[in-house]
């Protein structure tokens, strides 16, 4: 029997899921849930209902699993919580400073209702979070480092659209190499934000608009771009639309420390990611951890767990002792 | 109160484990054990007992987790299952044809006893294999591929040293560049055995051998080289041990794979480790998971395990709290 799959959600992410049901045997798309009108709404699987989100509690006997494709910012802090009274769910809430208040309201409803509920799931938090903790975990004394990119950061291409006189923009997030290497280098460097990344962005003007207080203004903006040396190139729509339009990402996590009684060795793990769709490998991510959802629930457990606290065979489709004669 | 470890066997694995304890403030050095003469073994921790291995038994109630630090020929198919009768055990079995009959003595002694058992831990098998693991879910439309090195087999060097002639060898794998970029490269190309690793030698010959006699027998030894590209570099006892005297290792594990609807984008994952010492490296892995082994234990659990079957929360001294907030 298969594992049946709730999408809440048919944006870049859920359409990554439904990709990713079809890679593997043992998972089944039960339904798609969407805010927009069903019937507008056209998915790649056929046979599948698209499904108003309201009435998501009448599938509370024909999904498995419901995977909560919402943005951080306002809809999984409520979305979360609340599917998890009636569902065992995953989402992929990525607010790293709200993760223990958004951990907590959903552990409560997971419990009291017998749900298990698996939260900031992906590739960061996520697999990035694995490769800190093991790192951290196995090499105590030394130091850890997380990269990102090159890759689309949404919310910094966001903030530029937002600034009058931008009609569309597109932002990578572009490790420094030096960083890098000084990262590898087993000197255990101190990197300011500055040094580790740089900001390249790709900006088409309204007509009339003044590049040069664009640029500016970007360059300025606290938070998101004056802690680092930004690039600026002003695009014409057809070279973004045409050069621009994927949504790579990527980045590496590293740690470096010393073991030996004289710490005189050096020892470095380095976990990395170059991914051509940000939305279809984090899809990827949250379809294996499914089945270790699903497996949980089947064995009685509840409440909220994090990647953290899920063994690694239990998001396998092979059987232990497959696992343990090939994999090991 | 710290956890106790008890370290069998005192080589370079044992001397490494121990240095790994004194970096976690919650693990504690209880007693060393040897088949060598006790008072001829001097250890580098002040008041820890070094005890025959024969007296194991008497500190049944004074170690929390016995790590066995055999080999993985003779040593380990007999210890492991023996003293998980009496023990918490963790060890570093290595020969994977024969993990799956290791793995039934193992648990078979273990469960009957009420004990947790770890095998087959350390990098390769260990961290490689959970890299393997989590890729293979994540990706399971691609293809994977594990490199060893740059770094020193034991094995092939002792392999070297049983040819006639030799007084003293260290052999070097070495992965092929070319052969790791087109494993990154999205391809998912086939590799063969010689186009993934070579073999390098440095040899000291004993006086009057012949040269030539010694590099064919090493280049045509069946399984060992005659499958590689390798060279033979001939140096003198005193350059041998003052440039070649360290254990460094390390390797990649990448999987790429196709994520969407049309199979059009690529991911990669690479995890890769580049080390000093091979055994102290591995020691600080055995420490980590030592943690893990008495969580478990202490939870009533028992019978063996893998790596593959322990949530990476156990691995960390940090509560589950801090990871959230702090890891994730």
């Amino acid at each position: 029997m298969s594992i049946r799959i709730g999408i809440m959600g048919y944006g870049n992410l859920g359409r990554g899921i439904e990709a990713a049901i079809k890679q593997n045997n043992d998972l089944e798309l039960a339904a798609v849930f969407t805010r927009r009108e069903p019937s507008l709404v056209e998915i790649r699987t056929p046979g599948v209902v698209v499904e108003d989100a309201a009435n998501v509690s009448e599938y509370k006997d024909k999904i498995d699993v419901l995977i909560i494709c919402g943005g951080s910012a306002t809809d999984l802090p409520n979305q979360t919580p609340q599917y998890a009274r009636e569902f065992n769910v995953i989402d992929s809430f990525d607010t790293h400073a709200n993760i223990p208040s958004h951990f907590a309201n959903v552990d409560r409803e997971a419990k009291e209702n017998g749900h298990v509920a698996l939260i900031s799931c992906g590739w960061d938090p996520g697999l990035f979070s694995l490769a800190r903790v093991y790192a951290d975990s196995v090499l105590p004394d030394g130091k850890a480092y997380t990269f990102w990119g090159r890759g689309v950061s949404q919310g910094h291409s966001d903030a530029i659209r937002r600034i009058p006189g931008v009609r569309d923009a597109r932002q990578y997030t572009v490790p420094v190499e030096e960083a890098l290497e000084a990262a590898r280098s087993g000197e255990n460097p101190d990197l300011t934000t500055r040094q580790m990344h740089t900001r390249e962005c790709y900006v088409v003007l309204e007509e009339g608009a003044d590049p040069g207080v664009v640029e500016e203004a970007i360059k300025t903006m606290p938070n998101y771009f004056a802690d680092y040396d930004t690039t600026v190139h002003f695009v014409s729509q057809e070279e973004l639309s045409r050069d621009h339009a994927g949504l790579p990402h990527g980045g590496f996590v590293l740690r470096s420390g010393r073991t030996g009684v004289k710490r005189d060795h050096n020892e470095l793990i380095e976990f990395s990611l170059t991914l051509d769709s940000n939305p279809e490998f984090t899809a990827s991510v949250l379809a294996a951890y499914a089945r270790a959802v699903y497996r949980l629930a089947g064995k009685g457990e509840s409440g909220c767990l994090t990647v953290l606290d899920i063994a690694p065979s239990l998001l396998s489709p092979r059987t232990p002792e497959d696992l343990r004669a090939h994999m090991l």
